[in-house]
């Protein structure tokens, strides 16, 4: 939730009346003066006050020698002094009551463990005034309807309604650079640098709060809480789309330190599954974050995924539609009446299916009227406008007209792909005034429009409603005391199946035999083929001591196996308290499966599907999905696998087809149980066994790691 | 290989002396007048020609009635008539002598059957003359290095070394017009049209001998004779890159005109498998085209796949190492010398580690000496130098301090990434005529640089040696001829059988009884189990008449099983001729693999590779391999899939490991059969039975398809 407070600060950092650059320059191509110049040049209409006590004025302004002798609070300090005088600054804006500052100095956190309790220190002096940081290590920020730019990250752009934030000053300097260029406006630009009090979780939510902003874009290296991130961004993306490029995170060494089972979900897994859960957009460069940002700024979201494609030449038509199918989306097909329409005013060679090609020759008002007989067809949801620059073609009135037809388009998206460069400079100029999204290939324009598909599939999506099953949680708490009193942190065999049944799944019939004799008779109970376990609070990996034998068909192969565990075992393991042999019911018939949790540090708990054995550790064929999972979601991990669709075509085989809602159940199930408890850390059911409709799946064995949460 | 004579025939097309433009017209915007316009621009040295019986002069050059009224033979015709004079007017260039046309003009092959006619005529009666023809339906040629645009595509690139070709005229002039803005130069430009003389194969020969042109780059919707395309690219591609953009193949249409095992080797899937054997460069837009033309033509190549990174922030450097590591290139460690060096004279926060760091403030001779040293360390192949624009950083001074350092680079790549756009655009055009390739992102910047690593891989690998095993081909040329004989296209087991045994390939021990008893005799020979499989050359699918039955573990078995298949089959199938009943070892042990070949009508034989039932069917875990293939082939196509993996891995099962060499054989022998047989339209060998090291593969099964060559 939102705190108000916060948002009120918020609101001071990007509205001050007055700004002090302490630290202020006259030596050009100082930090102190560039900010202090692109204060002035962006035309700031509230008060500039230089700080500098060794200058009288600097670009014409009266210079002051510190914060105290201007005689009031700015509302805003961007603080430019050297790191050793940091500390004494900030402790002045807390004297004199200024409620927002910039820390532009580097050399804190991000360099040494002295600067980085320098960085604590002076967060702790702001904390107790009550005055909010951006950085330090930071370019400043820039809030272009204001006209107040407070950074040295180059000119202000053009406003707009795209808030960023980045935690590399450096890579915001140039998306700005090329935004400027392209025309693309922005409501806030905010260099983080070491986030030591702002960071992107609040701004994340001042910008979904923020009328100005309609589309969030940012740059992160780290999130630092990623749970509250992730649920923010999750409530967030359902009004305004969120673009995250997110870096630093192949890295051998991060891998490396990735847990145990990190086999299975590698860092890059878990932003994948957290972005995808959220709704967040993940760009893969700022090329593509730009373009997306671009349509989502400018256009409605289609509402379905059919798209025309409209152009004066075959190849690049055909270049839309091959990358059309590539992205998922659909080329729509024309109504009749459309087709007819056209056929009146186009040539005979012209092409009147989608991709409609109005061919070479054809002048702005053909290509205006099919682009609007397109647009208008109640099969089409999205049109992409593609142009190559023939020797007869009217560039820039054909621009004109896409921007004519846009205007009249009543809620439908229209992207454009004028192909060239300097034939078609002026009309992609006209194109960008005219807020019309504009792609310098085919391809680029189709994955635009794929992502406005996907934030509105995303915006129309159910609420989620998790089911919540009768459970005896008691018990599990029970059993997770015990184990981490012991100092353990894997729970016996005994204990999870405890675990297990407490959250309502079935495991193997079975009882723990003390002699060979009743061993047998549990056996003749149970039913041929059974299996034998060791049964000893101090033996967790059976399989080491030779303490599983499995498929024993007759009284004598139990006895007989009973007896070796009970001779054998004590000499290898003298220390273990061996509480007889567990006779269990051998699972056979159904098709074995793979249930998992592992929790992410920063996100939660991470489930995981797949098939037993080498379907997941070969074949790396698991899905991935964050708890709670809600039925839907469940069943789209199945669907996701490959192995659903093993599970599927059993029946084809003759086999009778999986019970797949007790499988989603199952994982329901495990997903409850691991978001009640914190402490369970990595929890493995495998394999559970999935019989034909109206079965119950058996969870055969499981293995669970607990820690103190 | 090449035809001297066309080689000949396609320099007097790029190399003509004079030039007629028949069809030229005066009013402006009319293709007549275009193309005579663009050839005077462009400044073309020798005679130009205006023909046109309605004009006296037009732009002040005098202009002919007829082609034969000039008096001598123009070298190359551009022919720009209306539809129904071409045929005439190529009639006119066979009489006076003329060597080479272009005809522009539109409405042949492309639009109606009547028109594809017209276009076959005229070609019969260029090539009765000797000549040849670029066209109908395209943009022209150009020519920069001899002045020469005989196009409407707009005016003429830069000279430089790509020589491309393009079966869209309209994609031709957005490319053009992009490589003027970004001073990407060429060697040759071809629009081919409607390809009706010459096509890709030929000007990718033209391009292969050509020594303006060292990189080779194209876009194509069709390819004509494929397999001798492939041939060609695969001996050029050795000495120069090809870079090919292939449109038009994701088409619900084409897809589903794909042959029945088309499932499991789409149209897709073909061009990868032989544009990766041919060492062509699949681009998937023009961007990523242009991306890698310009690197292969301004740099050399990378030894390795170690790379430098160089930035003057720390955000775009992370993006870049990410990004490598995506690609499949390292990160180069540079050597404690380097860094040594490299910490005397940068700051102290700088990062001396890959990627360097040489900080925000940094000034061009910094960077000039820290890229510098990392070109110069051993450890390092390749350098990407990244500038972000700060305040103070010297973007064009950096610019040209890259240029100088590459100067001296000594055969090693360096590509830039200045980001941001208005504030490095002069900087860009300092790289751009410094011949540094320079990218917009860090992204773009490293997979041009995956593309140079890979071209470097594809040159230094070794021969093919295609290992040529002893086998029967009489005997298999027999059976063939008997099938196709007899009008029939599947051949039958049995003879499936004869065919793989005259290629060296083992089956299963099996004799055909007559009698229920003579079955039993057998089987006690092979030994318990044995299969029944009906033996009639009338029955193809035994399964569908119940003519299989397994794991007869005895004499009484065997008769019953005998006596049923011979009580019921001639009740199902009155027409067939029932020889008897095969009887058969069961294989069992090893692990069941599928061999198998699909003939694809443009590339030849397609061979795969996967694991038996689900891991084919439904993970679609096959590897595909032009044919004929080389051992290393061969164990390549095992190795790419994760069939393989688990085949490797019986070991740790506790079962011998598989032997892959005898598996790779099995692969080598299927490759020399279907390439000595033309015939063999398809053909699964499936199970294919691998034990461990020292056993021979059984091939249990083969389907084999055929046809008339």
């Amino acid at each position: 939730m939102d705190d108000p407070r916060d948002i009120a600060s918020l609101d001071r950092l990007f509205n001050p009346a007055s700004v002090a650059v302490i630290g202020a320059s006259r030596e050009p191509h100082k930090t102190g003066h560039e900010i202090l110049a692109s204060l002035i040049r962006g035309g700031f209409e509230g008060k500039i006050w230089p700080v500098n006590p060794k200058a009288d004025e600097i670009e014409g302004l009266a210079c002051y020698p510190d914060l105290t002798s201007i005689g009031q609070a700015p509302d805003l300090a961007v603080i430019v002094v050297p790191k050793p005088l940091v500390k004494g600054v900030v402790e002045e804006c807390a004297r004199v009551g200024t409620k927002s500052a910039i820390i532009v100095t580097a050399g804190f956190k991000e360099t040494s463990e002295e600067g980085e309790r320098l960085e604590r220190e002076i967060l702790r002096t702001a904390q107790r005034a009550g005055l909010r940081l951006i950085g330090p290590n930071c370019l400043g920020i820039m809030v272009p309807k204001n006209k107040l730019n407070a950074s040295f990250g180059g000119d202000l752009p053009e406003p707009g309604v795209i808030g960023y934030f980045s935690q590399s000053g450096s890579l915001l300097a140039s998306i700005v650079d090329m935004a400027r260029a392209e025309g693309i406006g922005f409501s806030k630009c905010v260099s983080m640098g070491n986030k030591a009090d702002i960071g992107e979780l609040e701004l994340l939510r001042y910008f979904g709060r923020d009328d100005d902003t309609r589309v969030i874009a940012g740059y992160l290296e780290t999130i630092t809480d990623g749970d509250a991130f992730v649920r923010e961004a999750e409530r967030i993306s359902r009004t305004k789309p969120i673009l995250l490029m997110k870096a630093g995170e192949t890295g051998a060494g991060r891998e490396a330190a990735s847990s145990h089972t990190g086999r299975l979900a590698g860092t890059q897994q878990a932003f994948e599954v957290v972005f995808e859960r959220a709704g967040i957009i993940r760009c893969e460069s700022i090329r593509r974050q730009f373009d997306y940002a671009r349509a989502l700024a400018d256009q409605p979201l289609p509402a379905g995924q059919r798209v025309a494609v409209i152009a004066n030449a075959g190849g690049p038509g055909i270049m839309a539609a091959d990358a059309l199918e590539g992205e998922g989306l659909t080329l729509a097909r024309l109504a009749d009446e459309t087709q007819a329409r056209l056929r009146e005013r186009l040539p005979n060679a012209a092409n009147l299916a989608n991709p409609i090609d109005v061919l070479g020759d054809a002048l702005a008002d053909v290509y205006e009227f099919a682009l609007g007989q397109a647009l208008a067809d109640a099969n089409v949801d999205a049109v992409l406008a593609i142009l190559s620059p023939h020797a007869m073609t009217e560039c820039d009135a054909t621009a004109e007209a896409v921007v004519r037809v846009a205007r009249e388009a009543r809620g439908k998206p229209i992207v454009a792909c004028f192909l060239g460069a300097g034939r078609v400079a002026r009309a992609v100029e006209i194109l960008h005034r005219g807020r019309i999204p504009q792609y310098e290939s085919p391809e680029s324009a189709v994955a635009a429009l794929r992502i406005m598909a996907k934030v509105n599939r995303w915006r129309n999506r159910p609420k989620r409603i998790v089911r919540l099953f009768p459970v005896n949680r008691r018990k599990v708490e029970q059993v997770i005391n015990r184990t981490l009193r012991r100092g353990q942190s894997e729970i016996s065999e005994m204990d999870a199946s405890d675990i297990l049944e407490a959250y309502g799944f079935v495991t193997p019939r079975g009882q723990v035999a003390a002699s060979a004799d009743q061993a047998a008779n549990f056996a003749d109970q149970i039913g041929y083929p059974v299996v034998l376990k060791i049964w000893s609070p101090d033996i967790l990996h059976k399989t080491d001591v030779d303490g599983v034998k499995q498929g024993l068909a007759g009284r004598q192969d139990v006895m007989d196996a009973f007896d070796l565990m009970m001779y054998r075992i004590p000499k290898k393991r003298p220390d273990a308290d061996i509480l007889g042999v567990l006779v269990q019911e051998t699972v056979a018939g159904g098709s074995e499966v793979y249930l998992g949790m592992q929790r992410d540090p920063r996100f939660g708990p991470l489930m995981m599907f797949g098939m037993g054995g080498i379907m997941v550790e070969t074949l790396r064929d698991v899905a991935f999905h964050l708890a709670p999972l809600t039925a839907e979601e469940a069943r789209e991990m199945l669907a996701s696998t490959r192995t659903y669709q093993l599970l599927r075509d059993t029946e084809d085989e003759g086999r009778p087809a999986v019970d797949l809602d007790a499988l989603a159940e199952g994982l329901q199930r495990l997903s409850q149980l691991v978001t009640e408890f914190p402490q369970i850390q990595e929890m493995q059911i495998t394999p559970y066994v999935v019989g034909p409709e109206g079965t119950q799946p058996i969870a055969v064995d499981a293995r669970i790691r607990v820690a103190e949460a």
